[in-house]
């Protein structure tokens, strides 16, 4: 059960014009599945994506990185669950390819002009025979208000498909944003989440979009974390298709700030609900830190505090035991803190100062704050005025279930 | 249940002359527990600790810092369960103050001649007033065949008590070697376990007591990880009475390598007992990482492997699921990785090679490697020849159970 989240109806899900999307069951790994999704995009949209750094990134990650240097204009992208297609070394490449290839021919395009992503299980060969015998299902089914249906075929172990629409008026033209991510283990995003994709019906100059795929990233799914596992399959993409009319070429124009912000909310909500339903999760918790040197030694005590199984299991029990916290501080990794400076509350609870407990601190505040279903951890390292925040969820006995279980 | 651990036997573990442990009931959190040891040492022994690198590193850390420093020769060890006494600012560093005096005055020797360590629950304030109406009683026990009911005394959530002993010929003298550890939990020790003590009653000069307790950590306590925490109070005390007529000044004796490797095994056992018995742990992974470029990014590797839930939880399941193998290596932090160079061996069984499954790799040996309580992962990175080695465990409901419950 995700924590505060559930999927927009079909309805609420926003065609993008320039895009459309069909799913098929090809029978990747497991049947009955819709685990194949197809999306095409018009020619003349521009395209950008952010990768995982993690070293044995998968095969379609390589592939994706040098078919966008390719620069021959991206016009469709291929997803399959079930099967990651990474640590598959040279055949794991072919695989891909292959893909790639079968998708192009299908709509009249060349193969560097495909993006193909695969999520689940990493060091097991990709069934192309299969992949490539759904495929025309798949562009059977292509339509534009099909977002709802894409957002369910990408989930491996998420219990809700996740997506997120809205409008924005620029420039005196309705701007439509939709978007979808999946991803529920395997989650601290060095780059992205497992899978996410987000579309404008806006123009957005191919510089400028490679710009925002980061910064977005960087406020996104950069600052969640699930269980500290960055993944080989990590992938971000962002697609603008222009047909809304809305054209920005350099980011100086009046427009841009209102559709920049708007961009980047609907991939904090997609990026979020990926926390909300983070495996086992039963809380979110926001980890807020200021008063730090740098954005960095802020996202070190983030990451150590949303990393703690110690922390995350007293989140899970409710149990106000708010001393692993200061111990997730003190070994973040910052060397000369004083931690007779350092601050820690509970949403608006004092609980931590001068080194030690907070003298009005008191255990029921405490416990108040625990059984919420949504956390704020706010820091004050005391010694900067940089901040960042981070986003996990905690740590139940349904995590190690369903790990435990994964592949059965 | 500890793996392959079980508590020494009372006559296996050996007096060491020239100390002698008592232990009592203080209630410092719990009734009917025996939460209080103090150890007393004859005049003239040498003592050289490591200590927490935690910054919020508890006060009884602070205080045997600096009386250690002072140089007024240590007489006394005094250690509490319960509460960590971590956390709790100047009150704290004065109740570690106090709990020295205390022992001090009924000892007639020096506050400063004694080390004062705590464990437990962090940011609570220590009863030092229990801990001292404890203190007749544990002086009484002082004995010097004490050892297992001191091993016992300093549990927490271990479930069982860890020491061993061994004596070994230097120089034409026997010499004694017995130590004791204690920790399950909240631990990777950045300069040794929660608790970690030994004696030897050979005579070791300060300099080169202070160069072995330093080597002995780091190849026994700063190998080992259960949950990725390391503790506010990590303590490894190394004590060398001289009363075995042994005696080293400058490490150039001849019996010197042959002590320095007993005491080093000690320390290893100790430190191992700690993850056997590491809180839910049904199995013991060892992961040597060699062809590295240094030892460092060796541990790097082994500590992503060793702290990823994902891996953690496929050992409970015996699920030999080991592409989350690859991707903890391809995220541990080496930018220049060749994945394609990396090979990866469970126990005797090749498992990857350039950059995917090996070609010989069979799922049933695997899973046969999986079920054992003792597994090896081997990493080669190809790419130099540093090695090292990480200790950990498995990942169960019951690490979710005890750290949900624990102060309940």
């Amino acid at each position: 059960m995700p924590v505060n989240f559930a999927t927009p109806a079909p309805q609420a899900l926003l065609p993008v014009a320039g895009v459309r999307l069909g799913v098929a069951e090809a029978g990747i790994r497991k049947k009955d599945r819709r685990d194949l999704t197809l999306i095409a995009l018009d020619a003349g949209s521009t395209v950008a994506g952010v990768f995982t750094q993690n070293r044995f990134c998968a095969a379609p990650v390589q592939l994706c990185r040098a078919n966008l240097a390719a620069g021959a204009g991206i016009r469709a992208l291929v997803i399959n669950t079930g099967i990651a297609n990474a640590g598959t070394g040279e055949p794991g490449r072919l695989a891909a390819q292959e893909t790639c290839r079968a998708v192009a021919d299908r709509l009249g395009i060349a193969a560097e002009q495909v993006l193909p992503f695969s999520t689940g299980v990493i060091l097991e060969p990709l069934p192309v025979d299969r992949l490539v015998a759904g495929m025309p299902a798949a562009l059977a089914d292509l339509r534009s208000d099909n977002w709802h249906a894409a957002a369910h075929a990408i989930m491996t172990t998420d219990t809700v498909a996740k997506a997120a629409s809205r409008t924005v008026a620029v420039d005196g033209k309705k701007v439509t944003i939709s978007g979808m991510s999946k991803g529920a283990g395997m989650i601290k995003p060095n780059m992205a989440t497992m899978l996410g994709f987000l579309a404008t019906d806006a123009g957005i100059a191919q510089p400028l979009l490679e710009a925002l795929v980061r910064e977005a990233a960087d406020e996104s799914f950069n600052c969640i974390t699930v269980d500290g596992d960055t993944s080989t399959n990590d992938s971000f993409v962002m697609i603008a298709t222009g047909h809304s009319g809305a054209a920005f070429a350099s980011g100086a124009e009046p427009g841009w700030p209102v559709l920049r912000a708007a961009i980047i909310a609907v991939a904090v909500e997609l990026a979020l609900a990926i926390v909300r339903d983070g495996e086992g999760a039963t809380k979110l918790i926001t980890i807020a830190v200021g008063g730090g040197r740098d954005r960095d030694e802020c996202r070190k005590v983030g990451y150590a505090i949303g990393h703690s199984p110690l922390v995350k299991t007293a989140f899970f029990a409710s149990d106000p035991n708010l001393g692993r916290i200061l111990a997730a501080i003190g070994y973040a990794g910052i060397a000369d803190l004083d931690v007779d400076g350092v601050r820690v509350w509970l949403d608006d609870v004092l609980v931590a100062e001068r080194g030690g407990r907070a003298a009005a601190y008191r255990e029921e505040d405490g416990a108040r704050v625990m059984k919420q279903a949504e956390i704020a951890v706010r820091v004050d390292l005391g010694r900067g005025a940089a901040a960042a925040t981070v986003y996990t969820c905690d740590f139940s006995y349904d995590y190690v279930k369903i790990n435990a279980d994964y592949r059965s």
